[in-house]
């Protein structure tokens, strides 16, 4: 079998979905455990600790910790010495990117009452944030340009990024591309020691506000155990695709979609949703065709064979509802007149419509996010944005008169509550106006 | 001692200071594990296992979950038979509230380039939220306001309350509270048990997609268990007061604020910071002076002796300094033109400007959020909002040309991060317009 076939006519349909679509989030707790410990003694230990699993876990043999530090000038080298085709694509890439993130910048605001009351919301940066980067094969430049320029646009001082380099050497496009993202400083540590130096700081890593990016399963569980010291973004599952084509677009181009995210991970998932039931045959028949060409055609001959699926729907409509129900993190509708069914889709990371609108562009340059909720959680969560670097504080200035009012009002219900303290200070200010006859 | 006394300029101030706003937000693992256990177990028997804890835990003897069920004629009942003054307050409070977060509602927005190509972000409400509220002593229907109203502003069509009744009678200002702000269904249940329900649905309870409120320990452990299943809100601390005064209030009013905070928990943290020293002492009988009078002084007291203090700085600009350091979920600028001194905190959930903007008047019916960020979450967090129950999805539609354009972009990036198969799907599109000549 390449990829399974189902059809929504099956009476045994809605079985075998569910089980196609089940996400197993259980977590390792031998992993949990010793990413844990290793957390606990840099705490502890601070740069005495990093630098040990450094050297253990990365093949190092470095003598101090700023042996890791990489500089400004050699980040600024890094994008300057790229062959000229890739240093184009990475700054027209940052620049998309950039200005696509600068229309999420939340403003503060505030409202006047008639009596003088001043309600409203202050928006500001965080002050600091620490950026995650796998190292070794997965190390994306993309993924850079995603996680960082989001804090970079949201005015965020201190980026600081951590890159293992197992082995040694530093990944150039990975540094440049931290280059044109704004990132303040940069090490080449990572793992749960990597987290944990962030988290709590140590005398040469400078402790964080929030840490975002994503990382192995150590890091996954470096985060878990270290947010509330700090914020977290998401922790992201396999990266999923759902396609939804009315039979009108090149087969080879789905089949090529469907690798598109079939190559990432033996984990990922790749969907077609099709009411052309020769159409999905067609696809099928290409993606046998193309398969042995593809450089990573084991992870997705795998990634395809266990969690992929080719689906023979009614109509368009029900392969909506059918995508709802996943909750997809990309969701291609590879149709003719897309916007038609923009509106019966609620959940999703990102939408790419059109056939001339596959998820490679938005991966890299288009310029929304990459960064997407995964395993059905776009049910209540959304792309990484501006958003998770901004935090909002309420400033309330209320005025003699409406202290007067509202704290008639509060001293109601505070007694409703028995807390009589709190009716006392708003009694307070109440009296205070009473006994001067307003 | 009534409360301790600090002065920056004291040598071990450093020390001192550390040790009264650490945080401990260690969990007790014998609680997770229970709660955990009830969790699964409800995962499991649904229903079954809900009737048993909650017949258990909370002395009823119900025969089935709908004698759980609250109607929306319950809650409009209890709303109208309020005593009067108590109806006027819960309805002005909410409308306020209302008000108020209409203003933070996220729109949609899309931007077209000039070869067609259009980019943007779409909010949606979520689906369907559970609010969790705790009952006996600390049934707050300000809380049940602050929790559900956004999400009601935000669209949500199903919000979901859970207010476990221990005993049996439920509080019908909470009910009043729930009707006021657009909760959809309730039930009388509570603990994991409840969390549970709402995480993985029974027959009788609806799964939502998100869940908030406080709770007590196993409520927070539940919750952090189901947390990937569902969306869940911060798991707060201890709240907090911060209060810095340049000794312009009268110093009853400050002690009446102290206590407002340190009435909610003998772990609630109070603290003022002021730059003149003989107003400290003027607070610091006062506190002697309104102890004995209030209702729940044991709490008080014990609040401000293990938590609580006095700082004296050098200036208001210090104090400020200081309460950036602390992040307070609360900070009253109890001073002469507190616009001067606005910018100089950045961390802090929510800001009271002025001896008139008591703390209170924020907590019951000003109109922000009185859901905040405590535990120094503020440097990293937001109040409680709309965008809490909103999410983004990123729509894409790339026309012809821009597929040309974006599709080298993105070639040349996959190919430097060794995705062949995303390469090939972006260059499909370039080829097809080569092909055509464009």
């Amino acid at each position: 079998m390449t990829i399974r076939f189902l059809n929504t006519k099956d009476k045994d349909f809605e079985k075998n979905f569910s089980a196609l679509v089940a996400v197993d989030s259980s977590v390792d707790p031998e992993i949990t455990k010793r990413a844990e410990a290793i957390v606990e003694d840099v705490h502890k230990r601070g740069d005495e600790a990093v630098l040990e699993y450094t050297n253990r876990f990365d093949r190092m043999n470095a003598k101090c910790m700023e042996e890791f530090r990489i500089t400004q000038e050699q980040l600024k080298n890094a994008l300057e010495t790229l062959p000229e085709d890739q240093k184009h694509a990475l700054t027209v890439a940052a620049e998309r990117i950039r200005s696509f993130h600068e229309h999420e910048l939340g403003q503060s605001w505030s409202i006047t009452e008639k009596d003088g009351t001043k309600l409203g919301i202050r928006y500001t940066a965080l002050d600091s944030v620490g950026l995650y980067v796998p190292g070794g094969k997965a190390a994306y430049p993309s993924s850079v340009l995603m996680n960082a320029m989001p804090a970079h646009v949201a005015g965020v001082k201190n980026i600081v990024m951590v890159v293992p380099t197992p082995g040694g050497t530093p990944n150039q496009l990975v540094l440049a591309a931290a280059c044109l993202a704004g990132v303040s400083t940069c090490f080449t540590i990572g793992g749960a020691q990597a987290v944990a130096a962030l988290a709590y700081g140590t005398k040469t890593i400078p402790a964080v506000d929030k840490i975002v990016g994503p990382g192995n399963a150590y890091v996954a569980a470096a985060k878990r155990y270290v947010f509330g010291t700090v914020g977290i973004d998401m922790i992201a599952g396999p990266s999923e695709i759902l396609v939804i084509c009315d039979g009108k677009t090149n087969p080879d181009w789905i089949a090529m979609d469907l690798f598109s995210q079939a190559e990432h991970d033996e984990l990922a998932q790749a969907i077609l949703l099709t009411p052309d039931a020769e159409f999905a045959e067609a696809v099928k028949t290409s993606i046998e065709k193309q398969l042995p060409d593809m450089p990573r055609k084991g992870i997705i001959a795998a990634s395809l064979k266990n969690r992929g699926a080719i689906i023979v729907t009614e109509s368009v409509e029900e392969a909506c509802r059918i995508a709802d129900k996943i909750a997809p993190e990309h969701l291609e509708l590879s149709v003719e007149d897309p916007e038609k069914y923009v509106d019966l889709i609620h959940h999703a990371g990102a939408m790419f419509l059109g056939a001339y609108t596959c998820e490679a562009l938005g991966d890299y340059c288009a310029g929304p996010n990459h960064v997407l909720p995964t395993s059905r959680t776009a049910r209540y969560s959304s792309p990484l944005g501006v958003w998770d670097f901004q935090k909002r504080t309420s400033i309330l200035k209320v005025s003699k008169q409406g202290a007067y009012e509202l704290g008639k009002i509060a001293d109601v219900l505070a007694r409703g509550e028995f807390l009589y303290a709190h009716s006392g200070s708003a009694m307070y200010r109440v009296k205070d106006l009473d006994s001067k006859d307003k």
